[in-house]
């Protein structure tokens, strides 16, 4: 049994260290992103901050630092939080006289200038982004996954109504499932949380749930209408069109640099990284093969496609170490590269190349005079190749044929013999918290989300058998 | 007497929050970056960054809170910077066994990290730069200029010697002038620190320092050689090309936030901010006038202008708000929009709208055929006239011909009289830290660098009279 399928955690632990993604630092929790691991964020970055802008939204900062008092304002908030929260209670030398926050998320910072910035129906609605570090002091941690400060990017939009913010609130998710399908190649299910799984303070969260290799889930984007509920505690409220003030809806939204763990989970293999073209660092990796040295001609070719791709803004490198082409195959493959390009001196006499994904077994004969419409469309067809694939595998293990606890619990033993993963399944839940925590204790699946479009639909509660009121994604989660 | 020459920094607050730059927050001495603010900070990153890529450096991302023992290893840096720290002590509940620093900036840990990464003279050079948030928990904060929490990138770079080490400190400094200048139409004199003034840690502090309209000087980036001192203090030793282990040799270098504060210091006027072009977040302002809105003729031709300079990747904004034409002339000069297009119903008539740069007194009529290239002239002539306007003010308050500690006090107290800013001063310096300190305490001169091309070179050292070692720029700073 290959280590992926054996142990999935230290499969991916030892692939992004090897591949130099990142690092451990002696602050608990904490990682250094590593050039590599950090281009993949800048990439990702770049398509969400597109979107965000040409659906009108501008970015702003705002303190790192949040007063204690802020976080009692809204209960609920700091019931959820307080638990994580690591505090500043020093500073140049003297004792603070309130302690202050590293900020786990901004609602409260926000929300308090907010109330100073909204004053009118004219002002509305605000549609304000934040790239940031934040923290949250968790027990466990696994790198990109869970760390107790990562790098993400937080949306807190306030609107004259609930259908407005509503529509707001549908939008950004939409957003997050279109650029982590189309982007990351990592299919997802979208849908509703459940009232126990709600972000703290919010009215209603929904999200996107994507599966890993070994069929867990990461909560890839969550996007939350928070009704008035902020608007009350911040008093943020505004001269509506008849003249009366009123509470503003406001909603939030956010992704984070877990979604580079979730591409190396869903995407990576028993040689390392495949990364989608898209977001890869290195999209095309140049390598001279054969007795090269001998024959400048062949590092002069690859020089010449090496600017001919450049020129298309594809991202490529060209290896021209005295390491042997062994190495240097397996090195990028490690890495994830997704399109290496072989040149020898024979195959330069036949006036062609070697084309091999990252992601297929067989290698291609390509033409050098379209070589560079080949690499593109490769790169094309790999991105969508690798979202077809992970859909393939989430759907052959999100399992439909399950109704109720028992069978659940048999579902999962039969997996432990056979040594296959339990994936997710689809349930019916009467609504009761309990019967949701009476799953989760028995089996340690957790709901993911109230799918909106789930492929069929389940009638009675898995754990108390009455009416089901939803139909609901039921797995484990990082 | 105006507000700006009156009290430039009640104007420099007043302009800022009124253009929506920035709000305050109840964190003491951080603000909050609000849209218009925060896109001058994401213009000036982006012209940044891509210099940074271009030159051979990657972004990387390091955790913000740093070990108290780090600090301890480099004593220069934390005699530096100690008084500055606020100190997580608590975290989810629990006292931390060891307090960790908010970062001030990152040697420390980068240190740390780089003795594990860097091996053999194969992995240098080491090229990385980090695009992060930093604490300076200072007395006297001013919005931008200095705040306790601030906006920056620090560049930390390891080389196999001091060769390499000075050409990259000298290389990212050139970077620096050339944004500041090119990008930010901000002249700059570049040249080395004296000891005193240096970077907490470092061997050589080169910087560029720009002059405010006040006189006063902002240190607007820095760039430091940083030897082999957080070599030694961190152990980053790698086998040389002789098979050898020696320490690394280190460079780091920054800019921060406090340039946009420049920006607005350098430029703005007593109607409000005035924008160079490169970084405004919005460029041209279209705005109806006359009778406009029984002429739908007049929007449905400001609509095609918005078009056709969107088109060429323009910031283009229409203003068909109810308010009256000079409310909003008013409203977007206060902003330092660029350019603003007037189009009534005659203009239209005649073929013809008004274009009127922010900088000039004069409005000019262009041709609605050649509108486009009209305004983009305009933005090109304006950001290079902007720098020339800035220069000449530069150069006329940078004074040489003070010699003595006598004629400097005599040259402020004559500016006073007249109500004239004293502006920088050029002197001959004998090296003596003492000579320094002294000016520093009868005149709130201190040393800004030691210029590279200094307009002319001085024999004698303004406070001892004996020999001169350098010629420095002396002036107050923020």
């Amino acid at each position: 049994m290959s280590q992926q399928t054996n142990d999935f955690t230290k499969w991916y632990i030892d692939t992004i260290q090897k591949a130099d993604l990142m690092d451990y630092t002696p602050v608990r929790g904490c990682i250094a992103f590593k050039p590599d691991g950090y281009e993949i964020w800048e990439h990702i970055q770049a398509e969400m901050d597109k979107r965000f802008k040409e659906t009108g939204h501008r970015n702003a900062y705002f303190p790192m630092l949040i007063p204690e008092s802020f976080f009692q304002k809204e209960k609920d908030h700091i019931e959820g939080f307080s638990p994580e929260l690591p505090w500043v209670t020093e500073a140049a030398g003297e004792k603070l006289e309130e302690r202050l926050a590293l900020r786990p998320t901004s609602e409260t910072m926000i929300g308090h200038l907010y109330s100073d910035w909204i004053k009118s129906y004219r002002d509305l609605p605000v549609l304000i982004n934040q790239w940031a570090n934040v923290f949250r002091w968790e027990k466990k941690t696994l790198p990109f996954i869970r760390t107790s400060e990562f790098l993400w990017q937080e949306g807190h939009t306030a609107h004259e109504n609930e259908e407005d913010a509503r529509k707001e609130t549908m939008q950004m998710l939409n957003i997050y499932k279109e650029v982590v399908e189309n982007v990351l190649a990592i299919p997802v299910y979208d849908g509703q949380k459940t009232p126990s799984e709600r972000f703290a303070g919010a009215v209603d969260t929904y999200s996107i749930e994507a599966m890993m290799q070994d069929g867990k889930a990461v909560q890839a984007g969550t996007s939350h209408y928070l009704g008035t509920k902020f608007a009350e505690a911040f008093n943020i409220k505004y001269l509506n069109r008849e003249n009366k003030h009123v509470y503003v809806h406001t909603t939030s939204w956010g992704t984070s640099t877990r979604l580079i763990g979730s591409v190396i989970m869903v995407h990576g293999d028993e040689k390392g990284l495949i990364l989608p073209p898209k977001i890869a660092p290195t999209q095309v990796i140049l390598i001279p093969v054969g007795p090269w040295k001998k024959n400048p001609a062949i590092i002069e070719k690859l020089d010449e496609i090496f600017a001919a791709l450049k020129a298309k803004g594809i991202r490529v490198r060209l290896d021209d170490s005295d390491q042997s082409p062994g190495f240097k195959f397996n090195e990028w493959e490690l890495k994830g590269v997704p399109v290496r390009i072989e040149l020898g001196p024979r195959d330069l006499e036949n006036n062609q190349a070697i084309l091999k994904a990252r992601d297929e077994d067989e290698k291609i004969t390509v033409q050098l005079d379209g070589i560079v419409e080949a690499v593109e469309k490769e790169l094309e067809t790999m991105q969508k190749r690798l979202f077809e694939k992970a859909k393939a595998f989430r759907d052959a293990n999100s399992h439909t044929h399950v109704d109720t606890l028992e069978q659940l619990k048999a579902h999962i033993e039969e997996c432990e013999k056979k040594g296959t993963i339990p994936g997710w399944i689809l349930a019916g839940w009467c609504g009761d918290d309990d019967c949701e925590a009476k799953v989760k204790e028995e089996t340690k699946f957790t709901s993911r989300n109230i799918p909106f479009n789930p492929p069929t639909t389940k009638h009675t509660c898995i754990h108390c058998g009455k009416e089901a009121q939803h139909t609901v994604w039921f797995g484990r989660a990082y």
